[in-house]
């Protein structure tokens, strides 16, 4: 067996996770305990939590796995234009087909240009975006072709801690040059300052950069905005913006949609020497495609209903009542919080998730070290 | 960069297909040739060459995104209620959540029913079986979990040869004890007494094997049979049933489904030793969990409608011309083939490939010689 998978560890899914599970399984079983409901909150699994899912984003979907709805006045016309000009970007016009390695071409073209409307007219080039099984999965591409050598030489990774998707003893941070920094949005908003400072550090020490900013729309905190890190690169000038080497990911998974089942996501790759991005796409391609489906999907995101279409109304407001009912949980969870006796929450600025401070009981700690689970 | 990234070949979408490419991107500018159109044939893409999704997969599917059609008096009763029972085992009953990571609960259950009955009653246990991002997916997860060491000492891979799946290349046949075995349809349909050979050899040489059995409903000629490799190594006693360790793997991209966009499979282990089953249900929870939409299909395909239910007839009307049209796809094939002087191809027993043998004039072979292309 690999030794390397062995030394994988994964707390999203660990001890706490177990614990969850057997409590389930007890109060399923009958037992009597002083509360009647375990709630997952280790993972932003909107849909599970009772979000709903928007409408038009699934005519759309249904319209595209069962063409013979297009005659069916149900749906609205602008959801039908948009599941022909998908399927008519697909093989056979079937999302049965493969797509391209790096994703169907059109929808690769309309994430380009929801960049560039995003950040403000900065050009982005549907050559430089690679749609993905969901962001971790393309996480997961640039890591595995950055990441080399053994010990000391290995490659470093470093990261924001706390972070949802990388424990610390994942990836040890590594104090070395040819390192990669990943920054990851943990109910903090950074800040343009924050974000210059870590372009400038990835400069002066030659870090290749990944952004996670499958966040982008969950910013709630009065004064607080979505700055992208392309955007802020490229607001630097051409020092920065022709040198950096920066990946950005994105997702179906969070903001408004919470689709994460559906594994839709793309990463954009700037300044990647063009040698190394064929052996990107060489390794995309032997990964064969991203499930259609997801970006099909991923495409609705980066394309929603304008103002002059029939969908326009109710989709604006699905997604602000969806993003409002967000705002309000995170308002919520900080408040209860802040109730209870040894916990500590700083407000929830945006993203899903709020990490406490829990002060535990002397006692408490030296039980936890006399049964080894500290 | 990884250097092993850089030794990865890929032959699926190799030389070949960007000469093809080229040529498409000629005859669209207007160039003249002696055809006016390029057929890929390089991948098993049923779709995309025309073949029809079967109606019961899609409605349900379409049913699973839109809920609101569930009220739809155009869906039969069968396909709502198989889109009933995948939304109520999905999280907030949303195939936009999150599964397990080794898939839905219930879905799984379905596949060790189908493997069960398939085998003629040897019995499944839902916990070995994976569900997956389609078949490669789940073999590219056996190898990682396998394959450690360096140069000499390197686990091995032994794969058939021609395969579609592999390059020989990629995975060089190192004879070793620690090896794994990959066996591959192609286009021959394996008998009975070559899997026993198989699995005997493996048994000897304490291999783990792996069947890429995708292919099991696509067997054309007559006296031909599919075996699954479970099925016979359990009709060959406890000493192989109990001890030789396999992976077996099914998707919903072939047969005569040929949904490959949806990105749907599953794998079932055997005689794997518990600890490093472990290590494999952690290694898909790093993944999160594969695409719902893959995952729903899958579903449909091992749990199809029954001769009691409303769909049925159109299911087996369907599924028996798209079977008849790719045997008979399959017959044509050969035949061309052997039409053409310098070409001679084997009957395609079953699967979607043909392997001919080409006689290249000693001419082609010396002027490749000089310019570097054999």
């Amino acid at each position: 067996m690999n030794p390397n998978v062995k030394k994988v560890e994964y707390a999203v899914r660990g001890p706490i996770v177990q614990r969850a599970v057997q409590l389930e399984k007890e109060l399923r079983e009958g037992a009597k305990k002083p509360f009647t409901e375990v709630i997952r909150a280790n993972i932003g699994d909107a849909h599970a939590m009772g979000q709903k899912p928007i409408t038009f984003l699934r005519q759309v979907l249904a319209l595209c796995a069962y063409p013979d709805l297009l005659e069916d006045n149900k749906f609205p016309e602008d959801a039908k234009q948009r599941a022909r000009r998908i399927l008519a970007a697909c093989g056979g016009q079937s999302i049965g087909a493969y797509s391209a390695s790096p994703g169907i071409e059109c929808i690769r073209q309309d994430v380009a240009r929801y960049i560039e409307k995003r950040d403000g007219g900065i050009p982005s080039n549907p050559d430089n975006i690679y749609l993905s099984t969901g962001a971790s999965d393309a996480i997961v591409t640039i890591l595995k072709l950055m990441i080399c050598g053994e010990g000391r030489s290995r490659t470093g990774v470093m990261i924001s801690i706390p972070s949802t998707r990388f424990t610390p003893r994942l990836w040890p941070i590594w104090a070395q040059c040819r390192s990669i920094t990943i920054w990851m949005k943990i109910s903090q908003v950074q800040s343009r300052e924050c974000i210059e400072e870590v372009i400038r550090f990835a400069k002066e020490e030659h870090l290749f950069l990944m952004a996670d900013e499958v966040y982008q729309d969950n910013v709630y905190a009065d004064g607080c905005k979505f700055h992208s890190f392309k955007k802020v690169l490229f607001e630097m000038g051409p020092e920065y913006s022709n040198t950096v080497e920066l990946a950005s990911f994105h997702s179906t998974s969070k903001c408004y949609m919470g689709e994460c089942g559906f594994r839709g996501g793309y990463m954009e790759i700037i300044n990647m020497d063009p040698e190394v991005k064929a052996q990107l796409t060489k390794l995309v391609s032997v990964r064969l495609c991203p499930p259609v489906p997801g970006q099909a999907l991923l495409d609705l995101v980066v394309n929603p209903p304008q103002p002059d279409e029939s969908s326009y109304t109710t989709f604006i407001k699905e997604r602000t009542a969806v993003l409002d009912a967000l705002a309000e949980k995170a308002r919520m969870t900080e408040e209860m919080f802040n109730t209870i006796p040894g916990i500590t929450c700083n407000p929830v600025q945006g993203a899903m998730y709020t990490f406490p401070r829990i002060s535990l009981p002397p006692k408490a700690i030296d039980k936890a070290k006399v049964s080894n689970t500290v």
